[in-house]
């Protein structure tokens, strides 16, 4: 391999001819070795590219920095969100805890790159743009990365979570109305219970995603606060008067997301309670995807030893040497999922307490795990979507023969005889294996017109239909 | 001990004959015997309480209920909100998951009691209230313990959580205020940064209780629905018409909450979302705590052999063995009750996975987590405040002595003579235990005047003071 | 109330005058009002009590304590060991993270009770014995208190939780012995699958429970380390030569388990690796019970509308609305246990990863959750044994009658005919609702003699029985 | 892109031409598009890979399958062992969660390259090796999966967890010994206590990383039990008599490490509490981590305004805006792991729960994250070792400074003169800002050649050196 020499503060290192990146990556790379290479999530690479774009424009207004060098810069950013330089971030999530060393990655590939694109070759002459004194202007490494791991998980929120939860949910609505007359039985402690509609149960998901995205929306002001502008410990050093602001402003244009300047730039820096906050909400609706991706394979189980009570598409065979099988692999995937984002946060969570006085030196496990469950949850929803909750038909047969025969029934009749009656019915019927129509006449608590006008499961599904 | 006799729809059942419970708490009694007794906490029985009341008084406006069993029930459950039957709950968390027997138990003892106040004796004659079909009345296992637990974990989110919170954020916004001139050295990564004032640092404590706060008070709007109504399965079953947005609002004019039926009952029954999503709040204050009593006890580490800036009270001799040893105690119970919450919230998260169908039956450990993790975060904040936070204060000559010695003051002279020459200045101080002033002359990059001029720790601190 | 005064090195307290605690405990009481009083575990500070009687004797026979103190320290811990003085002990897990008030609390007990024992009044005269002085002599909280917890969890694990594990897994072994030829079902994904025996089904739960068993026999090595002997950082100063090994023999000989002295005094002060490993394998069982006490609440479902293979002991009326049901409530006060010993495992964690320097201050949160954990999961599977396990019975019509339905029999063909044409074989008869013999013999690939020679449900629960 | 037609026993599926795999995996690919693709671990499919060549040789031993077949099947398996196919197995984590198809993608990959070795098209002529029929004779996914999972853990545990924390711990354990004379202060609770050698803090971290590697082998025996031969339910159906044995012997054989068969397949099927094991034991080594790598970055925090009492090797410029700036970013990057760990234990339990009778369909995720943590642990220890550990020096004049001023050596004259004198010297020292000296002869207890004879720091830390 070729190599050129890059410098830094503490001295001469050799890169790879070929790649943009300089000394400080270069070290990152090979002081740390640890898990596959390239890990730091690119998102967080493009949040820097708004954010480096956006810091050259504040500067540039703010009168500390030349329109050609603003211009330069801002060139390479756009090629960055373009994907043309993907390769060329090649460091891990295991660094500095500050992302240090990912920042120096943005600024020398931007440097590098902007002494190409003002037609000069790497490594020869002064660096037309400097990665310190230029394009890390007014910033610091501890107001960039979390301004970048709010902005790539503002992103991943609105772009792929939202819009794949709401999917689901609007399926499951759909299924919901569709389902609203099918009377079924209702099960408790997994145990016969009195009769709901099939749609009445689907209406609970939808509830529960409904109430799981306006939880996540609640949190997404949090997140839309911007530490950029409080440079090293906060206070702001460095950077000219009204830079903060007008930087938020220039994010939240390149980005049209409505992101605002936080107004405590030492918590900013020093904690990360808004990815705690935001990944809260993402193990809330995991919470719920798990209920209610357990509940259709449960309802699907079978074909003919299980529930049976609905049908999900098969999408492929289901095993390598059962043949014929049909397993519900969506819901598998999707609980699968659930676990992980459970245990991301905990990862987020041991990292959100650790900050110590100026700065919380977890940023890139937090980051990287709220932006992996942000992406599974929202791809999860789709797949779920498009390839089980669309296809879920009722399975009606198997539905009105369980319902017909449950003793829970029997729970109708408690407004008419009594609780303790109503029991002695329940529990004859069970003994003797008859049905509950035949103990009610029997033990002379009710006539069978009686009965049959007061046990009709479609009654019993109630005014909350 | 002497026994009398009770009954339930299996059976007889011998019960102490002191005590108001009847047949099934006997029974629950007797098959769980996990953990200390009556762990149930007794906040869901005072829920329990608010509940009966409200459903009598519902009731009997909907033409169910006569007015004597009406009042019989209320008065029984101002006697329990009294505090005057707490010995009468003696059934613990690790129960049925639906947490019925706990229903009953509230169920028997206001038949009980209401059997007493009307002048009989318990056991003999018919029961004046029947627990079934007079005091769980157009109610279920499955709708009123989630109520229970819903009023039971609101009010103590509202009574003691918030005002805990609240009070230690007021006293760190007041010291904040205090030191705001107390300018200090920073520190990121635990090393030595640029400077700030010790009243910035505090004020990023307030911003993050800010925060939490807010986060727990967006969570209260999930937790005010009431499942109440809802009974077996969510329908509604057994209910009349009107009484779920009735029943609702008389348990928000008992308590004084705003509490309202929910709109799904299908969801309030079947999970428990809401509680997920108060305590993923409560963890996010954990979280917050954490970081600002660790800063606490690294800041006031010492006396003489740590950092040393800050004196915290001295509130008990500290060491068994080591004379004169004062130690930063409530930051370690604080930080302790941290760590238990974090654990509580996992405990939650995996108890709200579980629901299957029409019930999530971890109702009992979810309750009872959330109302630990709300009562320990509360309590602990009004201790860490009165016994640390209000007595906080600088050690003036520390924190000067500190920041005069600080290397990374260069970091003033950036914009003057660029990042490069500065990383020099630093080094070359650092290598020869020397001062930058004398290093910065000495390399000819600036002069004593302009070194003086420029390098000020105190302008250091910036325009977000 | 009556008051009498205490002293210590910061000076007087008021004590309430019929309690025999001194000074440091009732600074601890008013200074940490955080949960419940006295939530600080008794079984620590029974272990407290057998370490004080142990370091008496081992100071007496190094020459560093007269025989008259040794005897009266040792008469008052047998008092505390016997539960006389239960209710002396008011302090809570919430206090410093190095339980040193507790340590002292036991300290001063001993002290003021010894001083009745020698015939005087409490705070009249000189202490017959010094709290500090004597009865902890050769002694810190540091390394007492993890000794102490050590005991109280060595306990624990042998007394409550193996006992209680081993007797629910002698009683599934049973049940697999007694069920070996219950030929029934498979599922996995739910669905339906090739056949096994109900004993197979239980003879895995048992597998399951003797590896978690045999993991936690794995930790109680580590557990056995004592710390005594560190005192204050871990160098053992102010311990006579020997003490240290002496020390914990008496532990040993006194409890009667094979306790020993930390080979690393420094680890056994400033790390609780040990209450980790013991408590991850707590984790382990509970996720192993989680697992079995699900299946048996599935199998068990219905009692007309669900699997129904197994029926289980009905112990209470399982509704407060819908009479004759029953439920699976042991299954849930049991997996109930099971989320709450997974979130203690992450409280357990997260304070084992705090230690700083020569100190872990997590101590009083490791140890109480790591004696809940282990008592909860004992009498959890103690209740789950005698409540539902050992009545656990076959519904032998209902296992047929799913059995022979089954398509998955198909597999049994796999070897004949290849997969393939099995799988269309089991295609057909799903698609047509028909038998696996009808459309194997119509699409020709099997002889009706073939068929039934092949295809026979006990012969595929295989050489594994 | 150019295309073939492949079938399974749903029909037929388009699949790129120049892919070796076959329609499931196709299927897979389309059905799951959650997260970036080529998700399951490498690992996991060279596990597939030696299993496979494991089980050709076992049935062809057993006369089941042809030599030609087994010497196909073992090429080609030696052929993906060598990384020749890694682009040929796209799938990701979050598929069916048995692992079907990812075990059929090796089953197709292995057919179709066999088809090639043999001197055929793919997709021409009937296939000379079949899927089904015979790459995966004698296994369902149901043991192949898990089998696959124990042998890449297993390996990854031994090659690299094993060998990274014995590096770290053998650097350690030189520096506990170069360190052994190196008097320093010791801390608890963060405060100045007793001192102790820098060597003796040092041991304490050997011995919890030789705790740690001891709970790791002692969760080896579990692992190494592979479920193959259970088949589709834990039966062994299909299987000849004898296999399992034979094939976990090849499978020894083929990776030179014990491997053995479960001696029950049911709950190597039902349960994988082996993973759950083993990853306890990964987070106890995190939890050791975390507290070391966090007194290290404390003890050398600084330069001048911190601890300051090692030097820790300066790696890269620690700042991108603070010039001259050294960070502890290996002790970062290891922390950082371990939160990563300890959130993936947490999956690892969340999918350890949800077996549902004879499968646990949290195979894919519960690998992935043990994977993940293995991996990460090793890296980080051999990171940390290199970057940090092993050039850890002594600032001996910093650490002579701190100790000599500590009041905490008063602790020395307890035994001289009792815990409250001793108090009273230290406190009035601490109240004057002088030395124990002073007020211990001004307050008349001691002579000053007593002093200096009872006083002596290097006395203090003890026989247990």
């Amino acid at each position: 391999m070729e190599f050129r020499i890059e410098k830094d503060t503490m001295g001469e290192v050799k890169v790879p001819a070929d790649k943009l990146w300089g000394a400080q990556t270069e070290r990152s790379r090979n002081n740390f070795k640890i898990g596959p290479s390239a890990s730091m999530p690119l998102e967080i690479v493009y949040g820097f590219a708004y954010l480096k774009k956006a810091a050259a424009y504040t500067n540039c207004e703010l009168g500390v920095l030349p329109v050609e060098k603003r211009d330069l810069i801002a060139q390479v950013c756009d090629e960055i969100l373009e994907g043309k330089h993907d390769d060329q971030f090649p460091l891990v999530i295991w660094q500095t805890g500050s992302g240090t060393q990912s920042n120096m990655n943005v600024n020398e590939v931007i440097a590098n790159r902007a002494h190409q694109l003002a037609g000069k070759v790497i490594g020869e002459g002064e660096k037309t743009i400097q990665p310190n004194d230029d394009v890390n202007k007014s910033q610091s490494s501890n107001d960039t990365f979390p301004t970048g791991m709010h902005i790539a998980a503002y992103k991943k929120i609105v772009e792929v979570t939202i819009p794949g939860v709401t999917r689901l949910r609007d399926t499951l609505k759909r299924k919901s109305e569709e389902f609203k007359d099918v009377v079924k039985i209702g099960r408790t402690h997994l145990m016969d219970a009195t009769p709901l509609t099939l749609g009445q149960e689907f209406s609970g998901y939808v509830s529960q995603l409904d109430h799981g995205l306006k939880a996540l929306n609640n949190t997404l002001d949090h997140l839309s606060e911007l530490a950029l502008g409080g440079t090293a410990v906060g206070t702001g050093l460095n950077t000219p008067e009204g830079y903060a602001e007008k930087v938020a402003e220039f994010i939240a244009t390149f980005t049209e997301l409505p992101f605002k300047t936080a107004e405590n730039k030492f918590e900013a820096l020093a904690s990360h309670d808004g990815i705690v906050e935001t990944h809260g909400a993402l193990k809330q609706l995991a919470v719920s995807l798990n209920k209610i991706a357990n509940d259709i394979r449960l309802m699907a189980s079978g074909p003919r030893s299980g529930i049976g009570e609905i049908i999900i598409p098969a999408n492929e065979p289901g095993s390598s040497i059962m043949p014929g099988k049909v397993n519900p692999t969506q819901a598998e995937a999707i609980t699968m999922v659930c676990a992980q984002v459970m245990g991301n946060d905990v990862a987020v969570t041991v990292g959100g307490t650790q900050g110590h006085y100026e700065l919380n030196v977890f940023k890139p496990v937090m980051a990287a795990n709220l932006l992996q469950s942000a992406q599974l949850l929202g791809d999860a929803c789709v797949s779920f979507e498009e390839h089980c909750a669309s296809g879920i038909e009722p399975n009606h047969t198997r539905i009105k023969e369980l319902l017909n025969n449950s003793l829970m029934l029997v729970t109708a009749l408690n407004t008419k005889i009594g609780y303790y009656k109503a029991a002695e019915i329940a529990n004859t019927a069970h003994k003797n294996g008859t049905t509950l129509k035949e103990e009610a006449i029997n033990l002379g608590y009710v006539s069978p017109e009686e009965y049959d006008e007061w046990v009709r499961p479609e009654d019993m599904t109630g005014s909350l239909k």
